[in-house]
């Protein structure tokens, strides 16, 4: 067989890139539910929204470029999804699990900046300038979730949370 | 039982952080060993070093703070090992291999950054300073390895990769 290419390997990020978005669609409502903070609780509302369309970006390039997008786990998505819900059990007072709640949704837009950020970069060598256009819009949305969650874990969540 | 405090979640992220640490010195070596890009295999070798380093803060953090750094499992570093493991299964042409490496490791950092930049926050309402001054030191190696990489994979593997 002969060695796989970079379009195999854009092909394999795009694949674990919509298993990470289709888990975190199941993920995000609960997580707002155990949200506490309106401000959060809206906010993980807002990027469910977001997260749906990123969904749809991804079906839309695998169909462009014939990727077969359910065909693949993220692993790394299972796990993270999994910390959320251990914040979750571990009986905090609800102002600290707000803080966790933060905690754990940056580590999952950090995961997604970094994947984006290479989906970006190969797309752009590889010519498939529609692909790195869409994929840029949700690099975009993701950075910009994980800066509002930095804020309001500065402005108002920490402090409350520092307390308890 | 009363809520948990700050402290407790602080404690828990702590425990997550020790068992990311020590995992990835595990899945380092091989991720090195797998580089075909002298450079990355370099880099990869350098970041176990440091790795070991941030392994020890972590153990001066619990031993100061009475906290049991090895009574947690992170799923999340277990599914982003076994990403790693995924692309050094792919069958990739070795360049391509070493675009799928940094993405691997890129994800990691990121993991890591988003983890020690709540910690480092933490610390500092929790007046944990000495805590705090350890926690920032690996954070920052943490964004240096991610730039190193992000330059490397644009000065060199990118370009090589795409055109497998």
């Amino acid at each position: 067989m002969a060695a796989k290419s970079m379009h195999d390997l854009f092909a394999d990020q795009i694949q674990d890139a919509y298993s990470a978005e289709t888990q975190l669609t199941k993920a995000l409502p609960k997580m707002a539910k155990a949200a506490t903070n309106p401000e959060l609780r809206a906010g993980f509302e807002q990027h469910l929204t977001e997260t749906e369309g990123q969904v749809r970006r991804l079906e839309q390039i695998g169909k462009e470029l014939n990727i077969k997008v359910t065909s693949k786990k993220c692993e790394a998505m299972e796990g993270l999804i999994s910390e959320a819900k251990d914040i979750m059990g571990l009986g905090l007072e609800s102002d600290v699990q707000d803080a966790g709640l933060i905690a754990a949704a940056q580590k999952v837009e950090h995961y997604e900046i970094a994947l984006y950020g290479c989906l970006c970069t190969w797309a752009k060598r590889l010519g498939y300038t529609n692909a790195q256009t869409l994929l840029h819009q949700t690099l975009e949305e993701e950075k910009r979730t994980d800066e509002k969650l930095t804020r309001l874990a500065e402005a108002q969540v920490n402090m409350q949370a520092a307390a308890r």
